[in-house]
């Protein structure tokens, strides 16, 4: 049957999910409307400057080799959840509109509103635009691990990254949350990621977060011309 | 259509593999057939097994809680290389045959002759005898990991384990060498795993395999009820 242009709305009791994180009556300081949803082929020009962000971060750009088509060739080639996933964290100053990330039906976006104690001045907003209001702030990349001690899958977060003037209000702990969220309701045993033994400040906000810091593992990576010798 | 009893064997002029790994002629020392196959689900009570005598060999049993029914519901669900992948090291006094473990077409087995010093005594072969002549020596269980800075996937390697009586043989160096293989086959741009910064051993072996040991980097883990507390 084919669509029937502009029907009339069908009546609804329904809660519409637009307005279930709406701006509180008398609001204080400067909120904002934050989400997390699930990545899309189309958002990655985004996570290609994101991982770009994070490489100078953590100033290793001598390493950084990803380009857009080789993103876009190696994700989302399966379900989410199931193989690497990524989540996106966006800013709004209005209510994100029904559209196909508010209605996925995959993973329904986590929304929240944060009041700051002062506006965002986002220099790079249009660069990182991601819709008519919207902004993305940053991303989290994850896939399935194994633990045979526990004879279950976990989750393993290759990257968390929120744009430096995001930072400090939350919104990491959100990504956080959300994978260790959907790590629960999986059923699965554990998150693990890494942090440089030196970055006192995420080694506390991960400790915060409940994680334990491994003192005595040490990864050991084969990789480039070391690779390339095992060859057939 | 219905599959014919005992069908005359094709002319062939195919070599077989089975003897593309024979015995020298003139055998020096105590030669041993050794072999890496995929494992499937019949193989689930020695993988139980050979997990619990890692974790006896690294004093954490009160971290094992897995079973052969948790080990069988949660591998094997997706195709090699996928997703959580089981290789079985196997030995054997004599030639593999051609059954169906030796004809995969998903994964060719890698068989190798080593000559040892002195016949192994192994207290535990009939606990793991996986054929007539053919007892389980090790496995490896590793998983697809993702790299934002090169775009593409690798291999991460969970566990890599040889029984005691089976060490110093060059059977775990054939059990890497079998996954960085994998990875360079799939185009894949590298290979982890982890290792305890007091087990110098295992560290000399894995640079002399290629590997980097990464001395910043340490595991963060958020598990048991602190990963509950994110149930939403």
């Amino acid at each position: 049957m084919a669509a029937a242009a502009a029907p009339p709305p069908p009546p609804s009791a329904a809660p519409d999910p637009t307005f279930s994180a709406t701006l509180p009556e008398n609001p204080v300081g400067n909120p904002i409307f934050v989400r997390i949803r699930l990545a899309c082929n189309n958002d990655v020009p985004h996570i290609h400057k994101l991982i770009h962000q994070m490489a100078v971060f953590e100033r290793l750009t001598h390493l950084f080799s990803a380009t857009e088509a080789s993103l876009s060739a190696t994700l989302f080639n399966s379900l989410p959840f199931q193989s690497f996933t990524v989540l996106i964290l966006e800013v709004s100053q209005v209510p994100f509109l029904q559209d196909q990330h508010q209605n996925n039906p995959l993973y329904p976006p986590v929304v929240r509103i944060i009041n700051l104690d002062a506006p965002i001045n986002d220099p790079e907003a249009e660069t990182f635009r991601s819709g008519a209001d919207v902004v993305v702030a940053g991303f989290v990349l994850f896939f399935p691990n194994y633990s045979t001690f526990l004879a279950k899958p976990g989750f393993y977060i290759e990257d968390i990254f929120v744009r430096e003037c995001y930072r400090r209000k939350g919104m990491g702990r959100m990504l956080l949350s959300a994978v260790a969220s959907q790590a629960v309701k999986m059923g699965y045993g554990r998150v693990e990621w890494c942090v440089l033994d030196w970055n006192m400040n995420a080694i506390k906000f991960y400790e915060e977060m409940g994680a334990e810091v491994l003192q005595e593992w040490r990864i050991c990576r084969l990789a480039g011309e070391a690779l390339q010798a095992y060859r057939d």
